[in-house]
């Protein structure tokens, strides 16, 4: 193996201050230069919308606010940041001290929002802001997306037992660990993954794999050792060589399993016609009496296929939702940006073909119908007050202090159901709808014409 | 924030353990109970390739390598399992002394290879082996997903310089990290990612951000600036506010900047039509006596977009390539697994619907064509020997010891040079060809219908 390497696990030193872009440290050398380090504006927004998507589900801000609270350069780091030959020593010397002392406002984690409303706005002197940018995307633009996407899981599942099963093919550690997150953050009711439930506190499921039939001399043996192995609740997985043949079989063994201390909870389908199985393995659940045992599906299943058996009413109880959902593999990634909106009390504007952002400090305000349902949202200059109704972004840290804890993520999965019950109810659908697209205010509108005219 | 947030950066204690699934933990509970513990074999294989792969690239053996040897629970990991209510304290203890002791044969990490072909081959004690499911597969998954896309990039740019930029749309600091990786393994020139180039030693790139324009007055003053703030090369964004013209102001300031001792090595160009802006650029440096600036493109590049460029003879001389490749947008995950193949001595076979596997301890052969071009694979049984050819898999660990370094990164990356070279003609190019399929073996079919017929 080749010297470089180390545990793939951890991502840096300490504080991933280096999971950034070689770019963010040659503009900063430069901004050193000059003595540049005025108050700058950043937000997070998304350009546009994935053809799937009628709404996104805000996410990662904790992990965000976490990120920013702890940032500095270790010893090890300037060392190596020294020997690169790009950086001056002055310059690198300039980093040891560097903290990030800014404000931060965002919307809640679990907030439902749409393009080109920032969802996080950082106000910092020039250089911490900038130093953030890629690390702050990366967070925030992972969890977003599996959020949005885990939300339509949860509108399509109507209400069922629904266990993140993603770890094996997200990408890394990390996604496997926050992937588990935003889907508990969107209403999932679990992961399969341990060290999500560790970490953020989210109830554990497990059934087991073929590979353990496999090592058994038959399907009887392996169901009857598995069970009486274990101290919680007893799923058995039967579609290993023949699903109904299994089905009788865990009818056979279930009332002396029960007999001693390990009843059948559910089973396990994880291949097949998944409807068709789940009724015949019902009926011969039914006839053997195991009317309370549960049939759990899984098997490359999102938000089309789940809606495609409530559809017929599979007697299914629950779904195991992997890969597809923690890799959002229908939209990978969203058209998403950290732009710079002010410097130095100024507004700025980027106005690449394509890519134009609206300039300065901005706020979301949102108005709800006479039914709580999401009515308009208008993205405005955030200096104009409330008179356009909720204002959105709220603050989450000052000087550099998170402050006041806003959500907890259980409260951020409150959040995020109260969110989804309040969206217009074609945009809770699968399909397309007609985009929803906030209003952009006349003031806003009036800055971007002013500062096209002066370059 | 919650109490559960830790940083997002570290995936888990020391080793990792923990990036399991439930199940492998139940599992391994009714192992325990039962004294089950004979020596297993399991192949991680992909099943099918994604339409617009011709072949993948093996990559992540690594870190898989690394992961193994650095197993085991820590004192707080079993303290955790222990308050969980699901496992017995004699099953938590039995798992403080595990550690990894078993064998690994895989294809080196740059090897090309094809659907069934197992490119990892782990032989363990049962429990080992299947504790290390998840992790196993979620390293070789996302590094072979991203070598495979980066592969395809490398061939549509014919040599030119390629970039990676994908940190802050990857799925996570460790899809960051080790998608540079992967892609720097697969002929990527470097990486903008600064632990990337840390950590592994890959060659880091930068140039600027808009925003670093838009902090200044005007961009003959953020270009003048930043070129004299730099000790490596100095690369200038061109398309802030308008491409051509921020071309001419370089042309303006290059003579005084060299004179400087900031000669401006290239251009960047990010958005709009980046073949016509290219060529007027082009036009303008060359005009203005700046034959030797070159000229980097990015913005949503891939494969495809790039070929396109190429195909039109766009003077650009490099790429940067994020999103797309970080991601695989296109095939964001591979039907892989990690399957039980020999317990005990004895070939298992999985055979659920659409997804039975061939059975038994298995290798890959493979032949060449007079020209050196890959003929054909053959997959058998690994007791066979190497009459069909060059055996792919190779011994990396033994006893649970790595075993005599097989290939560094950098060695990796020449090998994937050369596989690359070796595809048949067709499956280098960008459309989908006629599959490659590997033969299976007579004596593997045989074993196989042996055993479909034991069950």
């Amino acid at each position: 193996m080749d010297r470089m390497i180390v545990p793939a696990v951890a991502a840096s030193g300490e504080t991933g201050v280096l999971l950034t872009d070689l770019y963010e440290l040659t503009m900063l050398q430069a901004y050193h230069a000059r003595g540049m380090n005025a108050t700058a504006v950043f937000e997070f927004f998304v350009r546009a919308l994935p053809p799937e998507r009628n709404f996104l589900i805000a996410a990662g801000l904790a992990q965000v606010v976490e990120y920013l609270g702890n940032l500095r350069f270790e010893a090890d780091e300037l060392e190596w940041l020294a020997r690169c030959g790009r950086f001056s020593p002055g310059f690198v010397d300039s980093l040891a001290g560097l903290r990030f002392t800014g404000d931060v406002d965002a919307m809640p984690e679990g907030t439902a929002f749409f393009t080109d409303e920032p969802i996080l706005r950082i106000e910092a002197p020039l250089r911490e802001a900038q130093l953030v940018e890629s690390r702050v995307i990366n967070l925030l633009h992972f969890q977003t997306l599996v959020a949005s996407k885990a939300a339509r899981v949860v509108l399509a599942a109507g209400g069922k037992h629904l266990v993140d099963f993603g770890l094996r093919r997200a990408h890394g550690a990390e996604a496997g660990l926050l992937s588990a997150r935003a889907a508990w953050l969107a209403g999932f009711s679990g992961t399969a993954t341990l060290e999500a439930a560790r970490r953020f506190g989210i109830p554990a499921y497990g059934t087991m794999a073929h590979s353990y039939v496999q090592a058994h001399r038959d399907e009887a043996q392996a169901f009857d050792h598995f069970a009486l192995a274990q101290s919680g609740e007893v799923h058995l997985l039967i579609d290993t060589y023949d699903t109904e043949r299994a089905a009788r079989t865990v009818v056979e063994l279930a009332p002396g399993l029960a007999a001693r201390g390990a009843p059948v909870r559910g089973v396990r389908i994880d291949s097949g016609d998944l409807a068709e199985h789940a009724r015949r393995v019902r009926a011969i659940l039914d006839a053997g009496g195991l009317r309370d045992t549960t049939i759990f599906a899984s098997g490359n299943l999102d938000e089309h296929r789940i809606a495609a058996l409530e559809a017929v009413r599979a007697p299914i109880d629950g779904y195991g939702v992997g890969t597809r959902m923690n890799t959002s593999s229908d939209a990978p990634y969203l058209d998403c940006a950290y732009k710079l909106q002010e410097y130095a009390g100024e507004p700025r504007r980027k106005r690449s073909e394509g890519k134009a952002t609206w300039p300065g400090r901005k706020q979301v305000f949102r108005r709800y119908d006479t039914r709580g349902a999401i009515a308009a949202d208008v993205v405005t200059i955030a200096q104009d007050g409330g008179a356009f109704g909720e204002p959105l972004l709220v603050p989450f840290m000052r000087g550099g202090e998170a402050i006041e804890p806003r959500l907890s993520l259980a409260e951020g999965r409150d959040h995020a159901a109260r969110q989804l019950a309040k969206l217009p109810e074609p945009l809770r659908g699968l399909a397309p709808a007609a985009a929803f697209v906030p209003e952009i205010a006349p003031e806003l509108r009036a800055l971007a014409t002013r500062l096209d005219a002066t370059h």
